[in-house]
């Protein structure tokens, strides 16, 4: 019984540079375009949304990008994150697998989105925004960047799902105790918001309005820029403190991970954790298996197709390659709010489509049924997008004790789910139902493809 | 900027043993008595209650008391917590002082009650019970009884407050997750229930009930224990984890504490941090501040008298000897649930009579103003209990920097307040009011004291 649970390394020891996968990949990754003219996005293109740094960045081929002192010194408020063995989760499940995990639950905001948030906030403060917008859905990202944006002293705008803003009053008051301002969208303070307004005055809100809202303001000003919580190569990068870290705690438990999972809805809490072990599986060449797991209802990786998307509904941002479910596929009202997106990282997308990651995808209950195993046997209470992971976790468990194989399974624990315990109401209520993916709005949306439609530039990609 | 912020202990350093203040005491605490006869309290008086080993702890006067390794085993799930520099916070309040706190949220839970919840889960398995009953108000201390007992393969009963039970079903959720049965309190399921319901059959409850169903279910079935969060010299005793790993990293912050802050209801989260500072105090005869904080709604320490009393309103418990409102004071709805309490752990006040403590109240809205202040430096939200600590810890700053002092401050961060984020909304929605206590029922809940009425032990006390 008496052997260690936790790997945990001092501050000294919290890494200098972010891991940078594109320095390591056989293919570089197929450029983003710009939605009007079709062309290979440039910073211009970009600069009136993100700081110079950050664009740089989405750009660079540099293994190591150094992470400046001022975001290590914050980074240091919880990081580097805990490595936790699983060892009463392997008891529970009787297998001869050893179970790790990276728990990013212990940040501020209580998951992965702060080590984004950080830097985003760092490099807009260092050259001279003083405002930020963003938009949010359940409000993990939002609380993150206003927790973030509050320590460089700028100001923030979440534009935060009108549905979200009325049923989560937990995390718009987080965002209020880190001074950010919370506005409901669609609200009035956009050309955006009141065009919805006046043809909808009930409308409850979309991610995709909500995008429309934080990214109108930011253009318009000067002094504002955009924060985005997922999906772009600087967020994945940022993200890959967590793997980095995990590399030297698995060193220290003498371990070395066979599989790796992490949930994935735009795809950066796994990328966080993954980049770094494809990197070296790439140099190395070792067989890790990398499993990126998603609701059955929203399953981009498993049957999106791989072709250029808009990142939003409103089909303002730029067109990227990546895998898609179409942007105007609607996933049901499932409770993993972070799992809910159309699409995916285009970092990530181009892994998959190298053959270096796989994909499983999750029906809600069954995610559920694992968390609640996770924490009898664990005590952290997990987020629902995390469920998703822990369910391919127990189910590869499984599998070793089934076959009498003894393998190392890694997954990162993305968040606590302090802030969600709803849904574990409505599961222990038997509200929760299963709900695949609709095969027949799948198949309209990735019809609606802009490819479909003749853009210029997906012609020659 | 680049400095130490988290002083950790790797799993390694877990205190071995708890430590007894009583030892200590150049004078031992007053019994406590039977409720009926007015005698000492004898083991088997609580016996029905409680398994041997915890009424052998109540009593013991041993200093160092083992802490079984499977309760260690468990404690690795997230102790040693951290220490952290609040070097933010000093910075924001441009003070000489130098400012640490022990962080508690750590826990599954999000609290310091599994330090306690896990002792007596353990116990109670070792000497055979099979399902434990509790109370709960907000409900930090039955999730983590819940918490505590699955992993021991106990059952618990949680009588939780109805009002409660409706308006914090995040609480519940908790509970039930980690497989207990939350129970809205008054209930049909005993005598005390049954009895309340048929006079007031809208009855929102109280602790008071709650409190009373729980010990009668215990009391009436030979399987069954009853767990208390607070209050009780075997919960201050497992809750000393905290002070005890706090010196050792005080030491490896190479600093010593001039002060010592913790909020305080039922005593046992300052009481951990305290007692083995108490204890040096004593020994070595350094000049340590010891400060309690308390709302100035419900200051026991600082208003009530030191006299015998019920723990509960419906006077089931035994008489302790303690600071107390009365226990028919009824303290107004404030937001710190956790420190609504008219009595405080014996203990406790034995040591205030002893003059080895202080303590201070506060109203709520300058308690949330200064955990606002706190989030917005340190990245934590903390609990509102804990906003209680951290408004005297700022004061003492501040004081500092007006004398241009420097002093070390240590206070305990009790718990986070991501399942109490409505206190929080309340506050930013101005619908926060400071709620003095009530003079003239403070007059007449003294009054009612059972030493008033003659109760025989009081005479000879």
């Amino acid at each position: 019984m008496s052997e260690t649970v936790k790997y945990l390394l001092p501050e000294e020891r919290l890494p200098r540079a972010w891991y940078n996968l594109v320095a390591d990949l056989p293919a570089p990754p197929p450029p983003s375009l710009h939605p009007a003219t079709g062309a290979c996005l440039t910073a211009d293109d970009l600069a009136p949304l993100f700081p110079a740094s950050l664009i740089e960045q989405d750009a660079s081929t540099e293994r190591d990008i150094e992470i400046p002192e001022p975001v290590r010194d914050i980074y240091r408020l919880w990081r580097p994150s805990p490595l936790y063995r699983a060892r009463r989760l392997e008891r529970a499940l009787d297998t001869p697998a050893r179970i790790y995990y990276k728990y990013e639950g212990v940040s501020p905001s209580g998951s992965h989105k702060p080590n984004t948030a950080v830097p985003q906030a760092f490099f807009n403060q260092q050259e001279g925004t003083k405002r930020m917008t963003t938009e949010t859905g359940a409000g993990q990202w939002g609380s993150s960047l206003a927790f973030a944006a509050n320590l460089f002293g700028l100001e923030v705008d979440v534009y935060m799902v009108k549905v979200s803003y009325q049923q989560k009053p937990y995390r718009r008051a987080a965002m209020e105790a880190y001074g950010a301002r919370c506005i409901a969208s669609p609200s009035n303070l956009t050309e955006s918001g009141r065009k919805i307004l006046a043809e909808h005055p009930d409308s409850t809100g979309s991610l995709g309005i909500a995008i429309s809202e934080a990214v109108e303001m930011a253009a318009q000003r000067g002094d504002t820029k955009y924060g985005l919580g997922s999906v772009l190569n600087h967020v994945m990068l940022h993200q890959t403190v967590i793997g980095i870290e995990a590399m030297e705690q698995m060193e220290m438990a003498g371990d070395e991970p066979d599989i790796l999972i992490g949930c994935s809805g735009g795809g950066s809490n796994f990328a966080g954790c993954a980049f770094p072990y494809i990197g070296r599986k790439l140099r190395d060449g070792n067989d890790i298996r990398i499993i990126a797991t998603e609701p059955a209802a929203c399953p981009t990786l498993s049957r999106g197709v791989y072709a250029y998307d808009f990142g939003d509904t409103a089909h303002l941002t730029p067109l990227l390659k990546m895998r898609t479910l179409g942007s105007t596929f609607m996933p049901p009202g499932f409770h993993a709010g972070g799992l809910r997106y159309h699409g995916m990282s285009p970092l990530v997308s181009h892994a998959m489509d190298l053959g270096l990651i796989e994909a499983q995808s999750f029906q809600q209950t069954e995610c559920f049924a694992a968390g609640v195993e996770f924490a009898r046997a664990e005590g952290i209470i997990p987020a629902p997008e995390t469920n998703h992971a822990i369910r391919a976790v127990i189910n590869e468990a499984i599998a070793c004790r089934e076959e009498g194989t003894q393998r190392t399974i890694l997954f990162v624990l993305s968040g606590h789910g302090h802030f969600d315990m709803q849904a574990y109401t409505d599961y222990f209520a038997g509200k929760l139902t299963d709900l695949p993916h609709d095969e027949a709005a799948l198949a309209r949306s990735t019809d609606a493809l802009p490819e479909i439609q003749g853009v210029k530039p997906l012609i020659s990609a």
